[in-house]
């Protein structure tokens, strides 16, 4: 079968055998998979990765010992946990210091014909809700992370500092619950599409708006975004944290703490959030969708994600 | 009368005229004064202070047009917002950009024989409660801070990094709300301060454990400190930057957003919180006391209060 591999910064295409199931995981065939900023970090570099990348998906179960599961579509979570370390039994498995992670960490991903993931990870799609649409359940769920950890009051407003993939679903998600959003990006085109979903939008041009925002996402990937967010956030304010920065940020904590603000790491959530959101149509993340490549295209996919601006590029399986 | 200057890292004597009170405002008597770590960061020059330091006292009231406080002795809140900007409208006078700060903003300190603080800012002592214990009612309130911004679950342990005086502070006071705490410090004669209040205490003389806590207080006032907080905290839990670090600090802010940790930053508090646990004796600050100067004295006690490893130094007035 093909599969992505991707090694010392370059993607290549490879033919290997199926893999087998262990006891207890499932049989996968790929049928849509996303490429996500993770994969394009993992090609230039971070975390040493060297094999098939790929973790957000669609996938048809080939082979389960669940009889529910065989032939159903399905989405699924990305980590798989020891659960028997401490972190696992207190129900932090998302943490588990020894978990793989599908297309990240050890565990081969989805940018190929067949992968294998536990059963447990597993959610079935409802016929309703279409491939291209259930691919985005895992950045969905990154977003609908933000309303596990923080509770904000209804009224106020949130800035999120932004347009990327990410920046688009938390601006989308946050208006969908009624939250009155005000998005700050360097691209019209992109912001357009969370202005129709009635997110008040600004092209971020000269300098942010300094303590305007009792709530703030910092979704830009950058030290300068994530100061920046920590500038906009009125004093005891919050500021979550929904992108990666690599390396030494150079924070100046002062201001911060003088000013009691408070700071949320934020990463993956729930799909049992995003999927009703996905099922409903309630975030249009079909709008996101930039590009479709064959898998066997998997090489042009990556260059065409990794132009600057992109959003989201399809691998079709 | 006398009046301590600092100005260009140096501390020297004045006399100068007694202040004149605005409307709304007391004249006041310094009884006891504290001098704090801040006090020294004035000296050191940061927010290049010139003028009178202190903003820990306890003073008699010499005149007021509120008949109820002339002749009380008192403690105060050090903030005078403006009470107009938006801030202040939302109940955030402490955070006031145009604030003055006693001792510390625009505002001249209680380092002298009488200054003048508005009526309302003072809290009125009741007569059970000796000068040298209320004088810590600001540092106290600085510690109840943190209940008042985080809710910590009544059995988890919460590890305290800094054996200062205000993690002495922190410590004895998380215990005494009946939380296990944990103190880890350099200052086998500090931590036993918190060990005779039930506080565990430990000489962090190698690595700190690492993802052990839920709840970790930074109040080690160094960027080492805060960097081993942050590796100290397990996935999803919290940790409260008790104390401030200057300039631009270097956080790898990946390992925060990846295990998902909260960073809250927490500065004064409310003295209604901290007034009732000094009455009742339920923190022994006087133990933190070092040393006693008069105010003629104040050079020596800088000069005391700068050495390494000092608790609590006061100025009587």
């Amino acid at each position: 079968m093909l599969a992505v591999h991707l090694e010392n910064g370059a993607i290549s295409l490879r033919q290997v055998p199926v893999p087998r199931r262990g006891e207890g995981f499932a049989l996968l065939r790929t049928l849509v998979a996303g490429i996500c900023n993770t994969d394009l970090e993992l090609l230039r570099g971070y975390y040493g990765f060297a094999g098939t990348p790929g973790h957000e998906f669609v996938a048809e179960v080939v082979e389960s010992d669940t009889p529910t599961l065989r032939g159903r579509r399905v989405v699924g979570e990305i980590n798989l946990p020891c659960r028997q370390c401490p972190w696992c039994v207190k129900g932090l498995g998302r943490h588990c210091p020894s978990r793989t992670v599908l297309g990240i960490v050890n565990q081969p991903g989805a940018f190929q014909e067949y992968f294998v993931l536990p059963d447990r990870n597993l959610h079935v799609l409802p016929d309703d809700l279409p491939d291209e649409r259930a691919v985005f359940a895992e950045p969905l769920a990154a977003a609908c992370e933000i309303l596990d950890q923080v509770q904000i009051p209804q009224h106020e407003t949130v800035a999120v500092l932004g347009d990327g993939k990410l920046g688009l679903l938390v601006a989308m998600l946050l208006a969908a619950h009624g939250y009155p959003v005000r998005q700050f990006g360097r691209h019209a085109d992109k912001l357009r599409i969370a202005q129709r979903e009635g997110v008040a939008v600004e092209i971020a041009a000269g300098p942010l708006p300094v303590a305007a925002y009792r709530w703030v996402v910092d979704a830009t990937g950058s030290a300068e975004g994530l100061r920046g967010a920590i500038s906009m956030v009125r004093p005891c304010g919050t500021v979550i944290l929904k992108s990666t920065v690599h390396g030494a940020v150079e924070l100046d904590t002062a201001p911060a703490i003088v000013q009691e603000i408070t700071l949320v790491g934020s990463r993956c959530g729930r799909m049992e959030a995003a999927l009703p959101l996905l099922k409903h149509g309630i975030i249009p993340v079909e709008s996101l969708i930039a590009a479709r490549y064959k898998l066997e295209q998997a090489p042009e996919a990556f260059a065409h994600a990794a132009r600057r601006g992109t959003l989201k590029v399809l691998l079709a399986g």
